[in-house]
């Protein structure tokens, strides 16, 4: 399958996997690469010595191309700005704040530049500024998400730009992806199937949560602006709770303070946030990485066939 | 184009307009079906008097298949029910409750049912109980919403059920439609696209609205699990600051009740609401509905064409 993607990133399917806080690692980002995708290490959370770690690792796993992920919100981001500067990754998706500042000193070390962006006007300003690439992500995207869905995004903001985009949220499996590219797009990001796979490092109860999960399962919780979505479980449960008593945002914030790492790496899915977008029910069971892959060209041709026979004469 | 659904309501298209309180009105859903659509007649908010002369106005204006819509929350929705027994009309979309009694009844009188479902579980459950069809409708819709979006209502809901099922929500364009059809729907239902078109009888003010607003100014209030999404105005800003403050869940629906003929009928736009769902950018204009559906046809050939240009042998 060939897209303006594949071909700028050299890669052999239009599929990119998520960056997701304490799941995606030098592991997960170099078994999706090997499988023919676009391998991210997410450096959220992390230190800057353990994303310049995961960096070399992963590149003692695969030749590959890859990339990484930066979170402006961070409070230490200009640190692995700094690794990145120094470690010249491929490419590098960037959100949670103003990414235009980066564009230009990431193109002077030969680096690519994808905004995630969550709306037309933002998707056209970073087009504009020179961004390589966009990630378009939707509503039903696990962790940090907008308002607006990935159908809505899809209709109003492909029509609008000529970079070539990537689209999240909500797909898991091929149809989706032929979807996004019969939208527009040039290819999707997938987070959750892939938290979910053999390859992944993330604790066996949160990949089990989200195997046990169906379409009912994964809940916001947060300000509206800042919604954060994950699991439905004891931690959001008493969040919702304690939000309909109306309790101060103070507390509310209190109560998920420092709970991201929990589920991914302490195994706690009860009392961690395990970030999983709206699309469950379709994994049913931990793959590896290249079969899922392999099965989302094989559901793409097939929904393109069963499209094709739609149309008379 | 053919489906499972056209073939079913012996219609051209696979188009479904949405029922649309004080929207969706004889002449709205005959210019749809005459356009070779399924028009639909809402009885939301209406009297069963205008409700049953509606339906017989339309059968004035229209040879071809039409449908009603009852809101199970009405009050007055048995008196209506009632109506749809004597008038015979050839379906019947059923949201806002449970569907499952009416089923008998209406078959009984040779009219088919299709419950609108948010979720597999409620899919499942009146697939079973004998719908002719299913509406899905996703969470960026105009109107009474839950909280999964189109796209992975979709990916989950599709591989789960065999009867005929109509996408609804963010689909606003023939990209939308190809999409729904290749994940495995047989069609799709419009709503904010046909009341922004030359028939809808819907107030000039409503409806320009519609135009001008883009892709950020659909908003929902209410309490979570039973949101209205419509467009932001006066109304929506004033009920989330009240929001905000965390003043009374009583206030709140004192503030939002009777408005939502506002708009429509009285053409206040700013105080009353306007339900239109998120896909806002690409209704630039007011358009025929035959203008509408020619140019979805036309799109979905085109997006048909591009997906197939992606696979390389």
């Amino acid at each position: 399958m060939r897209t303006r993607f594949t071909d700028m990133m050299n890669i052999t399917y239009p599929i990119v996997q998520g960056a997701m806080a304490w799941v995606s690692d030098a592991q997960l980002a170099s078994a999706v690469s090997e499988a023919g995708g676009l391998g991210i290490i997410a450096s959220g959370g992390r230190t800057a010595q353990w994303f310049r770690e995961e960096i070399r690792l992963a590149r003692e796993k695969t030749d590959k191309p890859f990339g990484v992920n930066l979170v402006l919100q961070d409070p230490d981001w200009q640190d692995k700005f700094q690794v990145i500067l120094e470690e010249k990754p491929i490419c590098v998706s960037v959100g949670a704040g103003n990414p235009l500042p980066l564009i230009e000193p990431l193109h002077e070390i030969g680096t690519k530049i994808f905004p995630v962006v969550p709306n037309i006007r933002l998707a056209k300003r970073v087009e504009s500024a020179g961004a390589d690439a966009i990630i378009i992500e939707g509503m039903e995207a696990g962790g940090h998400v907008g308002n607006i869905s990935t159908m809505a995004l899809m209709t109003q903001i492909l029509p609008e730009i000529s970079v070539p985009s990537i689209i999240a949220g909500g797909i898991a499996d091929g149809r989706g992806l032929a979807a996004a590219l019969l939208m527009g797009a040039c290819g999707i990001q997938m987070g959750t199937r892939f938290y979910a796979s053999q390859e992944s490092s993330a604790h066996i109860n949160a990949k089990m949560a989200i195997v046990n999960a169906t379409d009912t399962d994964s809940v916001t919780t947060g300000r509206r602006g800042s919604l954060v979505r994950s699991l439905r479980n004891e931690l959001t449960e008493c969040y919702h709770k304690m939000e309909d008593e109306g309790r101060p945002r103070e507390e509310l914030s209190q109560l998920v303070r420092g709970t991201a790492r929990k589920a991914p790496i302490e195994g706690d899915a009860d009392w961690g946030i395990v970030q999983a977008g709206q699309s469950l029910s379709v994994i049913r069971e931990l793959l590896p990485v290249a079969t899922i892959i392999e099965q989302m060209m094989k559901e793409a041709r097939e929904a393109t066939e069963l499209l094709q026979s739609y149309f008379v004469e």
